[in-house]
């Protein structure tokens, strides 16, 4: 691409002998109507370009299918760019022929039996639009050397880089080399622990052949195309902070850093300003799908800059798992550190997924079933809840070792990684009562207390040895209910950050590439895809009502049960509690007024007095 | 007090007849003994000098009760002084007539008839520990403005300063004042808002005459005697790093601030280090009582320094409230933030106390009974529960407006003002599960969606309309139960914060200041100075296990009763559910981590290797 005269023609055929593609001159596949207009002396307008640059789009996507091509086309506009790349953005490749007004004037001037105007060479100038995306190269450079630099930096550069080379970064490698990317892969060299971590994981895998391994950041860095795209998956916390400052001295305006890790999103905020002093673009990205779901598609949730994300937009949709309608479970989130919140609050819901099942089973084991008999059961609930949590939940409890079951050897001592932490702080700090994934949290917390635990046990005797009066039916709807309590307050969340930090976030959306790819995707998740295209408050939609106040009597006799045969069941318990406290109209939060009024003069509003007047009364 | 010949007689003589007060000569009240001793040439040790410095403690004390006196005496070591001054610390003003060898020696040299040989003055500067506390004078200038340095310091100028005059910083001084502390009190001018506001306070309160109202920084700062204790009593937050700002041109080294306002824990240990730059000592004063509270005797929980907590501790014990054996509530909690600390939890522990009375409220409503047949049955739980909360909440039930009773006419939408908010996202940050703060919290974030709750009560309506089948008894025990788990969770979070933060935390010496003068102060509280004695977890003492193996049955009944009922009781029910997830040796977290391990490959523990070594199980 390039301005009339830039040598677009000669440089495009020399290209394609030495790289043995087809050549293309886009001039060539105008319309005869275009053909007519230009030859009557009238310029064509962007609406008699817009079939042509169709066709060439065309032309383009038959060529790939074969093998590739070189194509030539002034191109001077992005949005002339953009059709002519649809839907192949990550299979084609711009090189930008750029000399001043002067050059090219002269040039052209210098070829025998041409010449142009001055005017009509400056309103080519002026349309003009420098694609961010191309290779640039000055027209000043004799062909053999234009020709060399497009081989070296096309041919021999990766698109795409990732850092860090941990569970995650492997199978995001393997899924965008798979996709067809070049990337360049690295990990850092720590004798004797961390040794050719990158040069290995190549080895092992074919679809790797023509990826880059390094363990030194220079060549890594040297190694990518400008502007370079690189997605960090290291550690969240200090060492992404870290890997920034060691990156930096080797990065150019304009390069894009992704943070694809668990970070708090407050500090995805300050860095994404730190960055923007330095004039590296950064995008905090919420990946979620643990292993399996990035070497298969995993949802990509991406918070910055618009502009910045378009940029990554092709490599990160292509990699994504797809939804029911093929569509990527990939999209931009919205500004500063958004793609790292939402990702934070569906772990948030994650937590709270997990925490049901295992109170579920601990309800079906106390009524006498083993671990096989309760993967039948959930087995047989997947035609009315299922969500990949239930699969493989049913996978674990069918796994065996020797005669026993694997599961009853597990260690009961629940881990976390910081995200249901962080919700939790998140829902105290916005005034938000996501009650069930602080249960969840402290769940895990208490599990962690196995010792006191123990003692625990001895000194607090079960009196109870009955079974709870429970089937399993009325277990299955009581789930049901949670997990509607549980997304009800998780989205509130999200609804409420959304207002607080003004991101205007498009819930349905954010439903939508949670369908597949990430661990919380479930049946109830492609529901709520419509149910949020008319509301943001799922408990004011009808059909949601109908389950709720179906499935209540089964929750309330679920937790009653369960709490009078002391079977510890937090979670399926805050979910009614919740229900209870928020649908009432009248609360006994008037007590609660009237006492700090009465000890700390802190005042009250009155149900009288709508205008919300504060009140203080002399209690003594 | 000062080396001997430094002129402690004729300073002190000439002060005594300025201020028209008995003066005494410390070395005329030696006992037979000592002068025994001395005049056989053999020194005094400090075993000899016991009984006389508590002689002259007697004096000072039979002196004070009628008016007040002058004595002199060399008081060299600081442990003289403390004995000097026990129990009348605040009553007690030290001049420290300071000069240098050199001078001093000459000066006994020139007197007529004296002589010091230079080893014995010498041995009185080894021995002597310059006071921080005193007014100190060069004994350079003349007797005439040495008596004047002294009136005009220690006659006119306050002892204490309180800075800003809200409701708690008001009733604070008023207590100073009451306790005889000169006092100059501060509160800015803020034109047609805020104007005179010292001026006024103090002309409508008789205790006040001999305080001073300032609205001009400057004049407050250097009405003060220096070393300068200032108590800040404004918003927490940004406001107090402004009055920071605003007050650190006029202060001198060695002054001290101390916030007594709600601030956040960790900004008090930033303000700390802050102040530590600029030679400020600052400390961390929680301070708990409300507006009551504060003006007849709050509790109080100083962190900071313990050199500088000595410098403040005069005024403070001597306003604090008195727990049941006279001593006050009062003490040095530990370093950096950890008196806020503990207020912080302070609060949480009183939200909970707040919901669950709250909570029983409701549930005795629901039985039937209006505010006055509820405060009846409150009131006979006294002798079983009896606290402070308790008492208020039987008042406030008892307030009539008209006909009808004023509790009815209160917005049920529960404010906060933060602790409870820093509270819960401590003991997430910290990895304790204070369930019921969490909880509590939630309950006054769900009463402030008032409108939302409208709007579910009538989309969820209650199909049940019959009593639940619980006793008042039953509902007292309920409540007892959750009130000891609250306890449990509170001080559980405050022992492990004392080792994270290695603040070496005394929770006896804690629940003895909360036995009077704050929020949670109850008979409950008062059991636990003794439990605490013992062991850092209540729920491994023999009476508390007994308690609630006895209370266990009630909190079922009651909790499964209530949601059946469609009750809200989530603090209830929390304490219940906290406890069946504790008191079990076996949990359902082995789910959790087989989950995690399967889609995150985060590994476990197993229950068979005590090693702590972590497994990864390929599922699939």
């Amino acid at each position: 691409m390039g301005v009339s005269g830039c040598g677009k023609s000669t440089i495009g055929k020399l290209l394609s002998q030495e790289l043995g593609l087809p050549f293309f001159d886009g001039d060539n596949f105008h319309p005869e109507t275009n053909i007519k207009k230009m030859s009557s002396g009238h310029a064509l307008n962007d609406d008699d370009r817009q079939s042509w640059l169709e066709t060439l789009n065309d032309l383009a996507k038959q060529q790939l299918a074969k093998n590739s091509c070189v194509i030539v086309c002034s191109a001077l506009k992005q949005k002339y760019r953009e059709t002519l790349t649809k839907d192949i953005q990550h299979s084609s490749k711009w090189v930008f022929l750029q000399g001043s007004f002067e050059q090219i004037k002269e040039r052209i001037n210098n070829r025998e039996g041409h010449f142009m105007s001055s005017d009509l060479l400056k309103s080519q100038f002026d349309t003009l639009e420098a694609p961010k995306n191309a290779l640039q190269i000055a027209i000043s450079l004799s062909p053999e050397n234009i020709i060399k630099t497009i081989k070296n930096e096309l041919m021999t550069t990766s698109e795409f880089g990732l850092f860090g080379l941990g569970v995650m970064g492997k199978s995001l490698c393997r899924n965008l080399a798979t996709n067809g990317f070049k990337i360049s892969m690295f990990n850092r060299h720590v004798e004797g622990v961390e040794e050719d971590i990158a040069k290995n994981f190549k080895a092992q895998h074919s679809e790797l052949d023509q990826a880059e391994a390094f363990d030194d950041i220079s060549s890594f860095i040297n190694s990518l195309q400008t502007p370079r795209k690189i997605m960090l998956m290291v550690n969240a916390g200090k060492t992404i902070d870290h890997v920034i400052e060691d990156l930096f001295p080797f990065l150019s305006k304009g390069d894009i850093l992704i943070d694809g890790g668990n970070s708090n999103y407050n500090k995805t905020k300050e860095r994404f300003a730190y960055l923007k002093t330095k004039n590296i673009h950064f995008i905090g990205a919420g990946v979620s799908g643990g292993e399996e779901g990035a070497l298969k598609g995993p949802s990509i949730m991406l918070g910055g800059n618009k502009e910045t994300y378009k940029e990554v937009q092709p490599f990160l949709e292509a990699i994504a798992a797809k939804d029911k309608n093929n569509l990527p479970c990939c999209t931009y989130i919205g500004n500063e550190g958004s793609g790292h919140f939402v990702k934070m609050v569906h772990n948030g819901i994650e937590y709270v997924e997990m925490q049901l099942l295992a109170e579920v089973f601990m309800v079906l084991k106390k009524l006498g079933n083993n671990p096989d008999e309760i993967a039948t059961i959930l087995e047989s609930w997947k035609t009315t809840v299922n969500s990949y949590l239930l699969e493989i939940t049913i996978a674990i409890l069918r796994k065996k070792e020797g005669d026993d079951w694997l599961v009853n050897k597990i260690m009961d001592k629940a881990g976390n990684k910081g995200t249901g932490n962080w919700t939790t702080i998140t829902t105290a700090q916005l005034g938000v009562p996501s009650t069930m994934i602080a249960s969840a949290l402290f769940a895990r917390y208490i599990s962690f207390y196995k010792e006191d635990r123990i003692l625990a046990s001895q000194n607090f005797p079960s009196s109870n040895q009955v079974k709870p009066d429970v089937s399993t039916d009325e277990i299955l709807k009581a789930y049901q209910f949670a997990r509607i309590i549980n997304h009800y307050q998780g989205f509130t969340l999200i609804q409420e950050a959304s207002k607080s930090y003004k991101w205007n976030l498009n819930l349905s959306e954010l439903a939508r590439i949670w369908t597949n790819g990430c661990i919380i995707k479930s049946d109830l998740m492609i529901e709520l895809v419509t149910i949020f295209k008319t509301t943001s408050n799922i408990l004011t939609n009808e059909n949601i009502l109908k389950e709720l106040n179906t499935l209540k009597p089964a929750i309330k006799k679920v937790v009653s049960e369960c709490i009078l045969h002391e079977l510890p069941i937090p979670n399926l318990s805050e979910s009614i509690n919740f229900l209870h406290s928020f649908a009432i109209a009248n609360s006994s939060a008037n007590i609660i007024q009237a006492q700090r009024d009465y000890f700390g003069a802190h005042t009250y509003q009155r149900k009288d007095d709508t205008s919300g007047k504060f009140y203080h009364t002399n209690w003594n």
